[in-house]
């Protein structure tokens, strides 16, 4: 890669377009197209600053938005993989880590450097802004299905248990929020979107 | 609005999935359909990260980015108004204080006074953070024309001069972001995106 630092920036900044083509699995409200992983992640960021009160230690917002606006970048060259399909997300692990190094490589040394250590942070789950920018990563797309009423996902064969045993994390980091959860899933169990068991 | 503060807060989360539908001029690498103002909203909010050097000041970039991020959220009610539809753009200004009002009065009181003072911040384009973002908002859908190689924009009869005349405020913030913007110009005309004049 070569070209001044500004080049280098604006060449990642173009890269970013993909990723409004990369869809997810859910819907969006009274469409048929599929959710993208751009609106998704414009969505939980703006989620950080309004839930950032159930965060039961301080938190830095400005590294809970990096990681949250940037995580899904990967999936420009490896993919959007559905949470619920475990073998493929342990086999999709080296791809996303090589696109990783390849899109985040694009930029001057030091921003590379800042911005793969954020995908790092998010990736391990270990920091409080990590396990923050993780619970609304989780929590958005049931809102999504429950808001949306889009029955596409009722297709994948989901049970509640399924859909708590992956989500229950969520308790772990806010009751209230787990508390609220709970809710919609319900509700989404009532609508058809899992099946009860 | 009845309801606990995490309902109001969930409420004012579920409404945000109307954003995903309001769809702006531009469109979107390879797809017929157009960018909505979700993603694009979460493309100049990684800018925000990517370019801040390029800030003449300090900028508090936690005020950007909650600014880039809730700064389109009053079309959910209004509407995208195209920038150059400068009579409409007057029109519209009453209907999106009153839809900020609508949508950010979802939130507990505290929070929508927060939201308010940052959409009021970016309107004004006052501030440094507000420049910045407001420098951000309108480098980004000029990246977006010139890489899609959409030519649906051509249709709009822009010119050379009028772009410039519209866009110029950002050399006013940074002279190497107004020179790589016209370099993209440049290529913008050369597309038959744009006329020359």
């Amino acid at each position: 890669m070569v070209g001044s630092r500004l080049e280098r920036q604006m060449n990642f900044i173009f890269e970013l377009e993909r990723l409004k083509v990369v869809y997810r699995q859910n819907g969006i409200l009274g469409e048929s197209r599929h959710e993208n992983s751009a609106e998704h992640s414009w969505h939980i960021a703006v989620m950080a600053f309004v839930l950032r009160e159930y965060c039961g230690e301080p938190v830095d917002i400005e590294r809970v938005l990096k990681m949250l606006l940037i995580h899904d970048v990967v999936e420009i060259h490896a993919g959007d993989t559905f949470l619920y399909d475990q073998e493929k997300r342990d086999a999709v692990k080296e791809a996303e880590a090589e696109a990783a190094e390849k899109i985040f490589g694009m930029l001057p040394d030091d921003q590379k450097g800042d911005f793969l250590a954020a995908w790092r942070e998010f990736e391990a789950g270990e920091t409080a802004e990590a396990r923050y920018a993780a619970v609304l990563d989780n929590l958005q797309p049931m809102l999504n299905h429950c808001f949306t009423d889009n029955l596409s996902i009722a297709g994948k064969g989901l049970t509640r248990s399924r859909v708590m045993e992956k989500k229950k994390f969520i308790g772990d980091f806010s009751g209230e929020l787990w508390e609220y959860a709970l809710k919609v899933l319900d509700e989404s169990v009532k609508k058809g979107q899992y099946r009860e068991g």
